[in-house]
């Protein structure tokens, strides 16, 4: 089973929680100086050492040579949160090497030697921790991993040096969002030293009210108190959207009623839907579940909805390149299955 | 059963065809010089005469006397066509005489003494004609209804000396207001001397597409005459309608499929709906049915809800006056329910 096809803690308000370790071997330089001769030999070396892990917790895993990736199954990956955009750059040898249930990726050869990235669904930061280090500590014990006492793990980008450690959480404030608070929450977590980004990750804007808040600070501070306060940042403005979310409901329950029920209606009808469009609409209904208006679909239903309406993904669900138009009404006919029972 | 729930001819296009006759009495002055006693003496001896025709193909007639209805039951006859607003203006002793299939209604002291009206679903300008001249002639006979071998018959304002009619046709017109063909046709229309209104008659804009399209030329032609020019014309801009139709369809068909589709989805799951975006949703499904996209709701389910949508008839059919929010709400619903079957 694939990990989204899950609710997790404090669903209501948070989608999903990201563990990313960045790790670099020695006697190699960075990916950014590296030839290809040395990227494949990273590469068989990494893969060795995964590969003879014995936990299966997260399911068989299987290795991807980006080289041999054709451009929309790529992008598929990146649309799904599983590998960077920059894994997909030619010139290295670049692997994937992803859990059966896509919670787990190792990226190599990206702008690091290895990229460790975990996920959950809900609030699980811990969770998703102890996934990612798990697979960081069997690296450090088998491979030269590039650390300093002082500094920390060695980082391509100084501003990953330290803990190597980037911890993200996607949450959906639509009310703080319908409410035009949003904007002042966002400028104070910015302040406070955190990253705010949109649902598809670092170029991304925000759609469909989905932010994503990770940290920036690396060094300083180790993993769990990195993590610590990040989720009290992430449960104070988890609760500052609840109260935002009554005020909604309280104040006008018609007009977001009519709201939700308009978006359910569109989603069920429209022949063509863009996938902005369909973050938003989804966005909508998903408030509606939350506030109790509704009981159908399911958190579940909304993360399977979102993970497959990216362009790649629809063309790789329907095994072709297609434009634009074409996607639409390919994304229609599939939220329209979703949505179904509802 | 009520004349709306019926397709009749040309149905695509034309929703609704009109005929109204004015006639005034010899020996009373006009309404807007009539003393109340005057006028309550002319409503008995019309409504006299009306009691005496044993015609009865469109059903039992009601008398209402107008300074006994609510001023909501009043605007709900209002807004099914049935009497005008000037109708409703205290003062004199007014009378509706409205036939069961509400096809036929007699107005007296209106701004003529007697006003009588026939309506048919579709293009019917010769039967709803027939309809109404009967009455004409029957009371002709029975009464000294004002009459000049030079002029035609007498009426309180000179644009409607001569044959006391107005023909009108309500054409639904979806194609050409898309592809932006509409005004030019309007333009032209009433160039030829015929008025163009909205669905809602005299002051009313055009909503959902829906043109009211009537004579203003009463003298110096034949009823007949008149009937033929008009229809003449109707036929003409129909057909341009369904040229337009077809070029939509051809040229974007997704597009076209889409609206039509996401129109309904806001008909069945909106909980709150204006009367002017129900009229707009109701004419895209109808284009909908039109070209063949959607099996149902059939033409009769549009008129039905068309003549049902109106504030009053929406605060008539609840049993008390609402604020316009509570009316969005309760239109709502009841649109909900015919669209249940789509």
């Amino acid at each position: 089973m694939k990990w989204y096809i899950d609710k997790g803690p404090e669903s209501d308000v948070i989608l999903s929680s990201r563990i990313r370790l960045a790790r670099n071997l020695q006697g190699y330089p960075f990916p950014n100086r590296m030839t290809r001769e040395a990227s494949a030999k990273l590469g068989k070396e990494v893969l060795n050492s995964l590969k003879q892990r014995t936990d299966h917790s997260k399911g068989k895993f299987r290795t991807l040579e980006m080289s041999e990736l054709g451009s929309e199954d790529k992008l598929a990956l990146v649309e799904r949160h599983l590998i960077s955009e920059e894994l997909t750059d030619p010139g290295l040898v670049r692997y994937a090497y992803i859990s059966d249930d896509e919670s787990v990726s190792v990226m190599i050869n990206e702008e690091d030697h290895i990229r460790i990235q975990a996920m959950e669904a809900g609030l699980k930061l811990e969770e998703a921790y102890k996934a990612a280090s798990d697979i960081a500590i069997h690296l450090e014990k088998t491979l030269q991993v590039g650390y300093s006492e002082k500094y920390g793990f060695t980082t391509a980008c100084p501003s990953n040096t330290g803990t190597g450690m980037r911890a993200s959480v996607i949450m959906h404030l639509p009310a703080l969002t319908m409410t035009e608070k949003a904007g002042t929450v966002v400028e104070k977590i910015r302040k406070m030293g955190y990253s705010v980004r949109g649902y598809y990750g670092e170029h991304s804007s925000v759609q469909g009210s989905m932010f994503q808040i990770s940290n920036q600070i690396t060094l300083g501070l180790g993993e769990e108190e990195l993590i610590v306060d990040l989720k009290k940042l992430i449960s104070h403005i988890a609760e500052q959207e609840r109260t935002a979310r009554k005020q909604l409901s309280s104040k006008s329950p018609d007009l977001i009623e009519d709201r939700i029920f308009r978006a359910i209606g569109v989603l069920k009808y429209a022949r063509k839907l863009s996938s902005e469009e369909t973050l938003q609409l989804i966005s909508e209904v998903r408030l509606g579940k939350a506030l109790g208006i509704i009981d159908k679909p399911d958190e579940v239903n909304f993360n399977r909805i979102m993970s497959s309406i990216g362009p790649a993904n629809i063309q790789k669900s329907e095994g072709r390149i297609m434009e634009p138009p074409e996607r639409d009404k390919a994304r229609a006919l599939l939220v329209q299955r979703e949505m179904e029972g509802v």
